[in-house]
């Protein structure tokens, strides 16, 4: 595996050997969403905040206060970790949600949630490294790692019992388990599906027996249209009375979905054992998260913000979820199911065996709708019958005019030729 | 090298083959720089721009008028290859400079110029590769690429010639050349020297012949306190009438040190054939740089303040530069020489063979100076008789108590002992 890309001799063998992880990558969808945005096409492919929810007046009084009142901390360089007080504040709210150990020293501040997902590739895998993933899954995390070319596995369920996948051994060697299992408990980006109580509990218990790091990605947990909110995966993992934290669960946060992508801050809430260890691989990667936009998101969370945006969003966005279930139930033809997510951006779309997503999307775009083929979020085993809608960058008039064109598109294609 | 990789089964294994690349990284340094910054001590060791400068004002309106003029784009997810009027603004620069056929299209936006570093790296090396480096050479670069396991080797310098080391191949296979090389042409971190212009002539004219992509790094162009600008490397490699650019440069590029670090926006021009593949890795490592900070610092660019900035900063970091050399030349001991740099931040002092700057820099701590022993800035061969001095961080008066400080030290450790 690793001594394919040894060779490297020219831009040619370049070229080809980075194939390996262009292929299949963000690029076919960048290009992709570059052809849904012509104006007459309905897409419901994207994956953004709707601008409508974004708090305008308050970022920009947040960066102006927060470049006047301290610049020569607010306008330098900043600590690789991140800024104390926000840190800390990131902290008490875990510990307020239940991770009863987590201190300051677990948070590092990183540049949005995607960076987390980096730089923990950079730390944790080295060439050949197993890492198990949960698909179909967020394919933005398979680019921020195949630069570091590890082996990808799967986490498998059997209901609520989980299984990480190992990698045989070469040789007489032992087979190899995953350095780390991926995974997005809430609305999971693509299916929308969410991970039982009884799931997260097995899955943090066999983590921790089998010394395998977990990493928890929740961008939309802020999210919520319906139902409560199951305990998180670090809160299973940080036992009462070992501060600072010290788990198995890495959790992943941002504000891009509670307040705005442009905040570009996230954070990770690390083992203490893995903290300098991430923090060097961070400063390798841009030195530091800007500190004007770390305090003016600080003055956003502070400020009570973040709570505001969210019931704005989630409001707006449950009407949009609502009105595209009624939808898919109106007009979808037989034998095509959904989810039904209880939060988050997207629903996922299973075809009958007949039906190609490839084929669909390619004809559908000729009708102006346009959609995620499924087979982008898979790594190993794509499922050719699937397909992504996110409901929360359309207004409810073109999610309804939308599905009705996806509809008729599948209705065409599963029509018997005259 | 690769196989000693690929054996990790516990937190045991990650952090010993880990610490292959933790050892002598910024770590070091960051805890070095931490005990330098208690109040008693003059800290000759740091890298940061003066805060005086920063145009906080300017800073402050940008923000909130980027926030508020266009939110639903400002506060949005960026493309990942920067916005485009700040894209087209960087290359309009770069052909006013004399790369006259860069175009926005050359341009990638990075978070920072260390992100352009981490970014290249992830693009460009693959395990093993050589990657050929003119040392003593800024530390930050090492850190960007060990993640990536290349082997490094030397760009060194005869007069004016120079030559990329190869790497020998394993058993009958050919030596492998560097997949790039890595220089900082001005002001060099950490020595302050420039190359001329003849070597820059040179250095463009082996890498064409080579194969070999040249780093152009280049922070600290706008600090020049003498002399004339050098044409650029990417001027000697962008030949006329080939539009967009596709040479053998990849040039950086900041406003770190010209406006604030905070605003963390830096940038790349990229050969054409680069483009796509670096936006893929930039994609995986943040998704984008924000929306909001780029459009911020395009006003910044475009009010001219960028200019202003620079000749308030030059002023000030001359008049510490003239001090320090003159307090060098007053007090420094016999057998101690030192670099005239015509710009940038720091001094390279090279001290008599009988002195180890390691040893020099505990006893300077006791006397409550410090400054960055020089062996950090080396990946291969570190020469334990020099030191780097920072200037543009410290006023006037404790420059020179400071250098007296460190002379001070350095004649009693010269002392035969009684």
């Amino acid at each position: 595996m690793v001594s394919q890309f040894s060779e490297t001799e020219s831009d040619k063998a370049l070229f080809d050997h980075r194939a390996a992880w262009f292929e299949g990558s963000n690029d076919a969808t960048r290009k992709l969403l570059h052809i849904t945005q012509r104006p007459e096409v309905i897409s419901l492919a994207g994956g953004l905040p709707a601008p409508e929810i974004f708090p305008v007046e308050a970022v920009a009084n947040a960066f102006s206060k927060a470049a006047r009142e301290n610049p020569a901390t607010s306008l330098q360089y900043a600590p690789s970790e991140g800024v104390w007080p926000l840190r800390e504040f990131i902290a008490e709210r875990y510990r307020s949600e239940g991770a009863k150990t987590v201190a300051a020293e677990n948070i590092v501040i990183t540049t949005g949630s995607q960076q987390g997902l980096s730089v923990l590739g950079q730390t944790l895998i080295s060439p050949g490294d197993p890492v198990a993933v949960d698909e179909p899954s967020f394919l933005g995390a398979f680019d921020a790692w195949r630069p570091m070319y590890p082996s990808f596995t799967e986490l498998t369920w059997d209901g609520n019992m989980p299984t990480f996948e190992t990698l045989a051994g070469e040789d007489e060697s032992p087979p190899k388990s995953p350095v780390f299992a991926y995974c997005l408990p809430n609305f999971r980006n693509p299916t929308g599906e969410s991970m039982s109580d009884q799931q997260r509990q097995n899955l943090v218990t066999l983590a921790r027996q089998q010394g395998i790091f977990l990493l928890e990605d929740d961008p939309y947990s802020a999210l919520r249209y319906e139902g409560v909110q199951p305990n998180s995966l670090l809160s299973y993992a940080s036992e009462p009375g070992h501060a600072p934290y010290d788990g198995c669960v890495i959790a992943h946060g941002t504000v891009s979905k509670s307040l705005a992508p442009a905040l570009r801050v996230g954070w990770m809430v690390l083992p203490k054992r893995l903290v300098d260890l991430v923090t060097i691989a961070k400063q390798g990667m841009d030195l530091c998260t800007s500190p004007l936009n770390q305090f003016a998101t600080l003055d956003l969370l502070k400020s009570g913000l973040e709570g505001k945006t969210a019931i704005a969003a989630t409001a707006l966005y449950k009407e949009r979820r609502d009105a595209m279930l009624e939808a898919l139930t109106r007009f979808m033809p037989n034998g095509v199911s959904w989810t039904r997510p209880e939060g988050g951006m997207f629903i996922w779309v299973t075809l009958p065996p007949s039906l190609n997503s490839g084929t669909v999307f390619h004809h559908a775009l000729a009708n102006n709708v346009a959609f995620v083929p499924g087979d982008v979020f898979y790594i190993r085993n794509p499922d050719p019958h699937t397909l992504r809608l996110n409901f929360t960058g359309v207004s409810v008039e073109k999610i309804i005019e939308g599905v009705e064109r996806l509809s008729t598109t599948m209705q065409d294609l599963l029509r018997p030729a005259a």
